[in-house]
């Protein structure tokens, strides 16, 4: 068994550079730590190397790339407080720019937390791709994909301008509802439809004006006493009411 | 305007305690940070006093208690990482343990980011009273507060033992409805009644053996794909199927 004990090794020097956005983009990769994650990503065939403490053991059968560190250099690669015993580097999918029947558009979301539970609910919930604004917050830092718990690796998720999105959208006659407060329909009076498009906004400023113009219909959660539900909370709702079936 | 600057003043010292849960109980008070929620505590008449940083100034117009202090005090006394303008002394409020007619059961909640976005949801939906199991996390952490976003003054939030508070309910003929994957009935096909307590479990766990066998119907929400969603979110779905109307 090999095992890097050097900080200055070059591949080390190379995935540490993934905690930042920049190098991920270029690189077209990114880090994940912990084995239900890995798990998730070996399914979905985006694993491309898999790094383990020394004398540690994992249940994942991956036959691919297998590298042994030492607990320094794990320290060094890991992104929370607590040490994994197992990390991986796992390369960008090439989603699709095809539309499927239900999608969740994110206009400038700027909590990873957030995003990532927006994620999760799509995916619960039967939607098939997820478009993320050029504004939000990076699809791949490390708080979000924690927040998928590896629903990230099961959908389509796209990064682009919403206004071009939408466009194509009502091309294909899928009705695009968005969450606002003035002029809205209560979500209970929406019939669910097999094919749907959801906007959900920014969490200061809500759906932004433009593309709050270009929706077909602008749609409220019901609530007993007036309190902002969080972004992350009101797609949860909405995505479970118009569900796949 | 009297600054007290020394680390060692005595107000500053018990104040400092509050970060404890233990010291919390014994006085009966918690600590709060930022405008918003100070706001809220002053509106449900909870505010004790005011801490201000020195050189600063804020809208609310609170006749009791205000101190001032210095950075390094200031620094002392705060929760998070980023630095408050204000800080708030907060004596907590003597629930009843009177029951009314929406009731939110927390089972051993440990994540103080889905307790509080649980009693956020449990506010938003018209809720009256959360029962919170004696080993979920303290209902006073500082993570619980900020995610309740100032619900918890609004609400009737209570800690104890839920199977005797269960059996109170039901003598009451309040519908007991908890969520589970065995022998469940999908949530759609629950009527709404004006009357319901909900019972939500432990992040690992679920909801525990003995209540489940005290719940008359138990619940699951229903997913397009299997994944489990977590309890706030799960929380948030079901208090918006039975909200206030």
């Amino acid at each position: 068994m090999e095992v890097i004990r050097s900080l200055k090794n070059e591949r080390i020097k190379n995935w540490c550079r993934l905690h930042e956005k920049k190098y991920r983009e270029k690189e077209q990769k990114f880090l994940i730590e912990n084995e239900h994650l890995l798990q998730e990503a070996l399914q979905a065939n985006q694993l491309e190397t898999l790094i383990l403490m020394e004398n540690t053991k994992t249940d994942l059968s991956f036959d691919g790339n297998r590298v042994y560190v030492s607990e320094e250099v794990m320290k060094k690669l890991k992104m929370n407080q607590s040490m994994p015993v197992c990390m991986g580097v796992v390369h960008m999918k090439k989603n699709e720019a095809e539309l499927k029947d239900k999608i969740l558009l994110c206009d400038d979301i700027q909590d990873p937390g957030n995003l990532g539970t927006m994620i999760r609910s799509a995916y619960c919930f039967g939607f098939d791709t997820v478009i993320v604004s050029n504004k939000s917050v990076d699809i791949y830092n490390e708080k979000v994909i924690r927040s998928t718990q590896g629903a990230l690796f099961h959908l389509n998720v796209i990064r682009g301008n919403l206004e071009d999105f939408i466009k194509k959208i009502k091309k294909e006659n899928i009705p695009v509802y968005a969450t606002a407060f003035q002029d809205a329909k209560g979500l209970e009076t929406m019939q669910p439809t097999h094919q749907v498009a959801l906007i959900f906004g920014n969490e200061g400023a809500g759906v932004s004006e433009k593309l709050l113009q270009l929706a077909d219909e602008k749609v409220f959660i019901e609530m007993s006493r007036f309190d902002s539900l969080n972004v992350a909370m009101a797609t949860t709702i909405c995505t479970y009411w118009f569900r796949k079936r």
